[in-house]
């Protein structure tokens, strides 16, 4: 890992740390990054294998809240591993499976344990990971959260976390050109269409109030997520976390971000991605339709998204609820100011889905 | 705050964000050092303002679980602002109280709430706080917190959480010398005496199982935790947070600390500081009548207090069941594997007190 440049573009210190990631994880990768035989990937493998050990040794002496910690740990680890290495595809992909396979061995362990639903949608499986908070009595209501353009429904737990403390049951699910339903289904136009078949499958679970189901998306999620409520009414609220109205941005976005844009079509060629796959990523013609109660939270500095977007849901979600709340010293996603943001956003959809007080 | 080696000694980034300081102010305040008009007191206290502003904001709205944690960061902040003041003690002692306020402020609205309890003994007030696991049925097994030199009840949140996940309710309390009591009472020689008297408080209560209280101390509390359990044998198991066997450490501490020890003391006079008093602080007495379990967890490059303090329990703790664990990796109280240390104390108290599984 010998390009400071590159070691900078990776280690998004806020997102991870926000996300779980150790302190002292992050400055290990900072300190082997001038070592020249150990790169990024092979690093954060290496912390995932150590962890993976530790929680199994840990699940071994019956510890299980530990252990379900140090196993989500452990997935957690190899996400970051693989989150921007779009350039080596076999790497990526061995790094993806390792993350799924990993927070599965956590999943009943975690508290609430996280229980995996597979939802047969097309010929292909969309899997996601329920979770219900503690001490429901009855139908409980419920937040489905959707991640953005590398970031999986594994990088969500800690969120869920906030949504379960406040009485919303979770439900994390990879869509179409993310985590391991990149595998099956690549980059789509009409990701509402699979959400929509989340919803299906949670409307028919007697533990969820099928009446009190949100979405949040997250980074290119909001695009995803508020595109779902426009598309289908049955979403009581929405919450855009970073806004992604549509793709005009792109040619402005950090290269990387760019090399993820063609990596989740599958499509090498970059104008033929971009006609007609992303230009079509737009929300223009469904924004009327939304009518739910929509946030949208947005840094001033994101340097991927720009403030456009943000203007663009207030001109054109003119039938919804609209909030907009413009952090003046957030960057992308307000990683930097997680730990303010995030219980706030939780909050909210607290309070339109109904959860605890 | 124009000193960089000043900024450095104070910006203890893995004891800091293991306790729950958000990165991001810790970044600020790194970013602040360059600033001569800003001091580390400032800054910090200016965070616990806004935090404290925030949570009453938020509290107004009703979102009470954002409320309780924000209020509880306010004071966590302010108590960052004060911890190695000791060179002004006009300041520390505002910063001391202002920490006091605002925990007590967040106090209710903690999940799993923390109750204020006041204990009289012999003519000063021991202050502490008790936290009960969710959905305990009867007398639950509870573990008694203790800091440090600096370190106080404010600062054991986070790992109260950890005992609390597991079963065991949490009292954590200032003892002489430490926090709101240093008003009343200065460090002395008898701390275990007061840890009785807490012990007394607790065996009051119907929802604490007399039976199956253990006790923990951090740092110098990895003096005061095992004195208290070898002095009194309602103490159940007993965990060592770094080994502090005897103060034989002293000369070769970081000045900061040895500033500390003095101004705890409440004597301005180094020699007379020390003997007899700081001299007294020595397990060797009692170290044979410590009969439970005793875990000590102590970090190889621990600058503060050395390996030869782990071989002084290994050598004096012969009637207890002594368990020793040497980090290779860790420094002072393994403040830089936090997230693996701290959670594996807790599984060890839990499995000694019978937690939950």
């Amino acid at each position: 890992m010998s390009d400071p440049a590159e070691v900078k573009a990776f280690l998004n210190r806020g997102r991870m740390l926000a996300d779980g990631i150790p302190w002292p994880d992050l400055e290990r990768a900072e300190s082997a990054a001038s070592d020249p035989e150990t790169d990024w990937f092979d690093f954060w493998m290496a912390r995932a294998d150590r962890y993976a050990a530790l929680g199994e040794r840990t699940l071994g002496e019956s510890h299980r809240t530990s252990a379900g910690e140090l196993l989500w740990l452990a997935s957690l680890t190899a996400h970051y591993a693989q989150y921007m290495w779009f350039h080596d595809r076999e790497r990526r992909e061995f790094g993806q499976r390792r993350k799924v396979d990993l927070f599965d061995r956590a999943a009943s362990h975690l508290r609430p344990p996280g229980e995996r639903i597979e939802i047969p949608f097309e010929g292909a499986t969309i899997p996601g990971y329920l979770r219900l908070p503690a001490g429901g009595d009855g139908p409980v209501p419920c937040c489905v959260l959707i991640g953005g353009l590398e970031g999986t429904k594994e990088e969500s737990h800690r969120f869920e976390d906030l949504c379960l403390e406040r009485g919303l049951a979770s439900f994390s699910f990879d869509g179409p050109g993310q985590g391991e339903m990149f595998f099956e289904v690549k980059l789509r136009p009409d990701f509402e269409r699979y959400s929509s078949a989340v919803l299906d499958e949670l409307e028919s679970r007697p533990e969820i109030d099928s009446g009190r189901i949100g979405v949040l998306g997250r980074s290119l999620g909001g695009h995803y997520a508020p595109k779902s409520a426009a598309c289908d009414d049955r979403f009581a609220a929405c919450c855009a976390w970073g806004a992604c109205f549509d793709l005009s941005d792109l040619d402005s976005m950090p290269a990387r971000t760019r090399a993820g844009f063609l990596y989740a079509t599958g499509i090498e060629d970059t104008a033929a991605a971009r006609h007609p796959l992303l230009d079509s990523l737009d929300l223009a013609p469904v924004a009327e339709r939304a009518t739910c109660p929509i946030l949208v939270v947005h840094g001033r500095h994101d340097v991927i998204f720009s403030l456009e977007q943000v203007d663009k849901f207030r001109r054109s979600m003119v039938n919804a609820e609209l909030e907009v709340q413009v952090e003046r010293d957030g960057d992308h996603r307000c990683h930097n100011m997680g730990h303010v943001v995030r219980p706030r956003m939780a909050d909210w959809l607290a309070d339109r889905l109904g959860g605890r007080p």
